[in-house]
């Protein structure tokens, strides 16, 4: 019976592309997984880890015969390999190593030796390069004569006696062109070349700037030492969108298919922080608990200035964090920025002062109360506005990631100065 | 002196790309911005308009002179003069489509036909193909008698004779095989066509998910129309990001190069639906006035009870938000990570509480404050887990947008169980 399971298995499975085979496995409680890929067995095909996400990878290939996992890695591209093993640990990193042929073995631990993050990882190492002063006629029978030409290639690069790239021709120019024209008239427009430390995230950047398909990556000498292609550099813009918008929120590398205690303890620290910081404002409303006990109303009305405040902040905050990212804002373009957010902080917290005074008055009657309660919320929404673009500045000018710390800094200051404009206002006018 | 400083301006400008001259004009503001573009007249790229931002673009096609205008666009391929024109009011359209080549202009309109954000306004029409039956030689005795093809292509399409795509080649394998192998021999596997009216964002989550490099485009009839390349897809996935992003801040399309006014307009909306919700929260809070005036001390600690909530709600809803984009949120897992949210909520909530229970003890000497608030900590915690994955689930289920609406929902529930919760205990326990 378990035979014929399998075999009806692998039938199953067969049509589906192996990125919504690993999608059907993150969405499966681990004790089921684990029989169902002890059942597909020896079909499991490499590709299927590498789509899976990193917590979920680790716990299949545990599962993984060694047998089974040594075939399944020998399937893939180099670059494949090092995506794969280099969130692992040490013990299974050595079985996968130990897995691979000799030359892909070197392949992936001279990739394993860039920096984490680094164009030096993302690139493949299987380049087509001709001579630059060879004709389309040259490379054509070059690369008909050649046996391993890589699966997926769009350029040929032309590179110099020093193997330093030049210029790079697309394989549509190649094929449309006669026999003796030279490559270099060829040469695409579009042509740079990425240090191999570059980061990822300028890697993704550049090519979605200047709609590259492929780039060569050199060394330090200026030599080729591999290839980024657009779909690497996708996937790492699609991760960092991912991260910032996960960070804003609070939450670090969580995803679906994490353990409940994981998310759990991943979500902590950030809450935490926001309780020290929200005790910080209840620090501040306790220092005015006579005005407190004297007007109940300002109870009442108090969270409203706050929470605009912090709503204010949150949009000034998201699009900075944003256009730092996209590398729309700059320090050429700072300070109007900076001088347009106030201003619209300033504009919009007229109209709610006016709103909410009106509130204030009609709900308890007291004409000074709408009055401080328009104050407060016009001075909360310029700080709004103003913290909402200068922590993030000032945190990227220091080195750390604004979407990871930016929103705890702009609550915190949002409730504090809303709490303390509010009642400290009410102190001046009310009692 | 003016054709001197034209001169110098174009040689300064002339190493730049179209898109970093795009960023340069986006920065600048609108007067000194509107006499660079006058200096520099003629030599207008019409690759810098693609480049531009829509709210500056329309600014700068408003500025050029008709004939610099017409000759810019007639530089651009169809896609990319269809991406300039479906967001310019009528007359810029007209004007930039009586431009062009009757041919050209034809290709805009059929674009235009299409429903906007569909395939059919992102893919380009000019496509390579050949029949199914052919072999290598063919196709490269085809190509190299074909004037006009595309600048960019990477497969060769085949088709069976109603001009149904049936599978694609790579120039790579077409250029390293022997002339008398078929093309369908050469077939890739990633293989896949998209109907003509899907949606780009799922064109663009196909192109991640599949690791495709352009794909044909299809009628209702499964006829080949068109084709759209990887570079398209990552302009999309990026924008679809970004859309996702700024929608949980409650910012809409917003730009940083947007003047004051229209920030602040962009930004009303959401300020005031949030007006509403803290109105809503105080009027729950104004129910409890006796307790408030009782204990002073529970106004000082009702704002963390709420802002707890607040953060642990836009936590789960982010990952949901953003796991519902990636299709890792579906029926099929939704209850499994709805149990998860509500027993993380629980746990950071027991925590929470312990801790914020001593707080309350020490800071105001009554235990028993210590014991509403821990409470009312764990019952807003296990809420807020709750609301965060069931609200976007809601909304997606009826057909909005999950990132527009879910962040309003979100806090208001929290905020109202919250102030409820904790006022409710105190009145029933501290009275």
């Amino acid at each position: 019976a378990e035979a014929g399971d399998a075999a009806a298995l692998t039938a199953l499975m067969e049509p589906l592309h192996p990125a919504d085979i690993a999608d059907v496995l993150e969405q499966m409680d681990r004790e089921p997984r684990d029989r169902l890929i002890a059942l597909y067995g020896h079909e499991f095909d490499g590709d299927i880890l590498s789509e899976l996400e990193e917590s979920v990878r680790e716990e299949v290939i545990a599962t993984l015969a060694p047998d089974v996992l040594t075939d399944a890695v020998r399937e893939l591209e180099s670059d494949d390999v090092v995506d794969l093993i280099e969130d692992l640990d040490e013990a299974q990193r050595s079985e996968i190593l130990d897995a691979l042929g000799a030359a892909d073995r070197l392949a992936v631990e001279q990739a394993l030796s860039f920096p984490e993050y680094s164009a030096g990882r993302l690139m493949q190492r299987e380049v087509v390069t001709a001579p630059a002063h060879w004709t389309v006629g040259d490379a054509i029978d070059f690369m008909r004569a050649k046996e391993d030409l890589p699966d997926q290639f769009y350029h040929i690069v032309l590179v110099d006696p020093r193997h330093q790239p030049v210029a790079y021709v697309t394989l549509g120019k190649v094929m449309s062109s006669r026999r003796d024209i030279a490559l270099m008239d060829l040469a695409e427009p579009s042509f740079r070349t990425i240090p191999v430390t570059q980061d990822e995230e300028d890697v993704a950047y550049a090519f979605n700037q200047y709609h590259l398909i492929s780039a060569p990556v050199v060394d330090e000498d200026g030599r080729l030492v591999g290839v980024i292609t657009i779909d690497d550099a996708m996937a790492v813009l699609s991760e960092e969108n991912e991260e910032d918008l996960l960070r804003l929120a609070g939450v670090g590398d969580e995803s679906l298919s994490d353990r409940t205690l994981q998310i759990a303890r991943q979500r902590f620290p950030w809450l935490f922080v926001n309780l020290l910081t929200a005790i910080l404002a209840s620090i501040v409303i306790a220092q005015f608990e006579d005005v407190l006990a004297a007007i109940v109303a300002l109870a009442v009305l108090m969270p409203i200035v706050a929470s605009m405040g912090g709503n204010a902040g949150t949009q000034s905050l998201t699009v900075a964090v944003r256009s730092l990212a996209t590398r729309d804002l700059t320090g050429a373009n700072a300070l109007r920025v900076i001088r347009r957010e106030i201003t619209a902080g300033l504009i919009n917290g007229c109209i709610f002062a006016v709103i909410m005074g009106v509130v204030g008055v009609v709900w308890f009657g007291t004409p000074m109360l709408g009055i401080v309660l328009g104050a407060a919320m016009i001075i909360n929404m310029v700080v709004a506005g103003l913290a909402g673009i200068l922590v993030p500045l000032t945190l990227e000018k220091v080195g750390v990631d604004p979407a990871l710390a930016s929103g705890a800094f702009v609550t915190t200051v949002t409730d504090i100065v809303g709490f303390f404009a509010f009642l400290g206002l009410a102190a001046l006018l009310l009692l």
